[in-house]
């Protein structure tokens, strides 16, 4: 079996245990109050690519971490992360009706269940951290939450988030356009692979120092093949809708250096990635893999 | 000094250390992104009767918790309040444009700030607890953001907010009210006392027992005395818009009991909430003065 058959062999198999595992973490669709918990199914399964997943399980083979923790630990990323897409496509933010093939919950549902099935998502992400076994080590449970916590909040995603919408129709620097990033999808690029690397062991200053250098090299890495894909790729093949970015009038990497250096920036964040992962040898080779696959997606 | 005059002194000493202690835990104003951050001490500061936080300073007396880790605690479960106030008021849910005397934070800001203000003061409120000393037991610890994302969840605050939206111009029976009312604002009340109560020691069954008994009827008592409130206040003492429940055609305790029923089921709780609490004897003086404050206020 090659490598790269190897890859998507283990990059399957995470996504269809992340399925099982986001399923089973979620409240079930019964439960009362049942039309928000069927809209909080709605937003979290069967879609995405799980990347966050991915970097969770790809870290945590560095240090051998228990699988079922790492599951928790991945349920609660992606929780996160898809409460920011649903509040992210509402009307009074990028007003969008289409996401992973499918109608944005405001519009599947309404505007007040999308806002409550956000909220909820993200207490459900903290409620799964903090609950459970895998792990027995209540202080390297807090570290998780307070990183996941830094991670979301106004000094992360949701600070990126402020940034962004501050900027529409500003000509921003390329500088300017990093920060923003780094904030916006970068923090939670970067908890999922400390997340995953503390689940198997408290780490040392120069453990998170390299991971930090890998998940940000990434975490840009992500954001530049973004807006390359949202210039050239079609809506069909993206699963939401394509060339937003420059209709909304969004500074993007494309817009700021064009395609072609957009793209060879992307392959020197990729060489970058790798290089980090460097000490950490082969046990390394999943996150050297994502470094590659987040480079290479066409969607 | 009479007890009612050392009940109110001991209520402002908690609202003014608890003034500082949310304007300490928040991102400073000119932190960025600083308009978000400024949007979040808008948000929380200067305002509301700090209910919550009395109510965990009150619990934390029955079991001497220390008082920094109190401020944690309370600050964490304040903001969960407030979040939850920011995107209650915004136009897709109660679109409500005075909220504690002031423009609500869509009005004075934007409905995408208000929405990012939430979702950051969710991620704060966890970061808070999981961070900074007074609480060296991490599994307490663990127990208590636990605690927090339960009461703030799908089956906890949100569902509750589902529901009530559910419930809009229904014919709700007493007994749907009050399970309504009991996941809207009864799930973080109690989880205010038990965090109090927590914050001194990891608590036995028979006491959980008892704080929930106390919980729950000082929960109803506060909402049936919200319901006469908005049917018999005005907007200015209110520092909200009055009668907006009847306008709305909402279920209340006033339209379901009549006012002085539901005047009668509020003192019958009072006297519910004492009752439970005769197991802590005088350590639970303040709790039950807090019980007479919610049945007796006028705001």
């Amino acid at each position: 079996m090659t490598g790269q058959r190897a890859f998507e062999d283990w990059t399957k198999s995470v996504q269809s245990r992340m399925e099982d595992a986001l399923a089973f973490f979620l409240p079930t669709a019964s439960e009362m109050p049942a039309r928000l918990h069927q809209a909080m199914r709605y937003a979290v399964l069967d879609g995405g690519k799980r990347v966050r997943p991915l970097l969770v399980f790809a870290a945590g083979d560095l240090f051998d971490a228990d699988t079922a923790m790492l599951e928790r630990v991945a349920a609660a990323v992606e929780m996160i992360h898809a409460y920011s897409l649903v509040h992210d496509d509402m009307p009074c933010m990028d007003d969008d009706a289409l996401r992973r093939g499918k109608p944005t919950v405001h519009v599947k549902y309404d505007q007040a269940t999308a806002l409550l099935v956000g909220d909820a998502l993200q207490s459900q992400a903290f409620l799964v951290l903090a609950e459970g076994g895998g792990l027995n080590d209540s202080s390297r449970r807090v570290a998780m939450i307070r990183l996941l916590a830094q991670a979301s909040g106004s000094v992360g995603m949701c600070g990126g988030q402020a940034i962004d919408l501050a900027s529409v129709g500003l000509a921003l620097s390329r500088d300017e356009l990093e920060r923003m990033h780094r904030l916006k999808t970068g923090a939670l690029l970067r908890a999922s692979v400390l997340l995953g690397a503390l689940g198997g062991k408290t780490l040392a200053e120069h453990e998170v120092s390299a991971l930090d250098a890998y998940a940000s090299a990434i975490g840009l890495a992500f954001q530049v093949i973004d807006d390359v894909l949202d210039a050239t790729a079609d809506s069909a093949t993206l699963g939401k809708t394509a060339g937003k970015d420059a209709a909304d009038n969004k500074p993007t990497y494309v817009s700021i250096l064009g395609l072609e250096q957009s793209r060879a920036l992307a392959a020197k964040l990729r060489s970058d990635a790798h290089e980090a992962l460097m000490p950490f040898g082969d046990k390394a080779r999943r996150l050297c893999e994502i470094a590659d696959l987040i480079v290479q997606r066409k969607a």
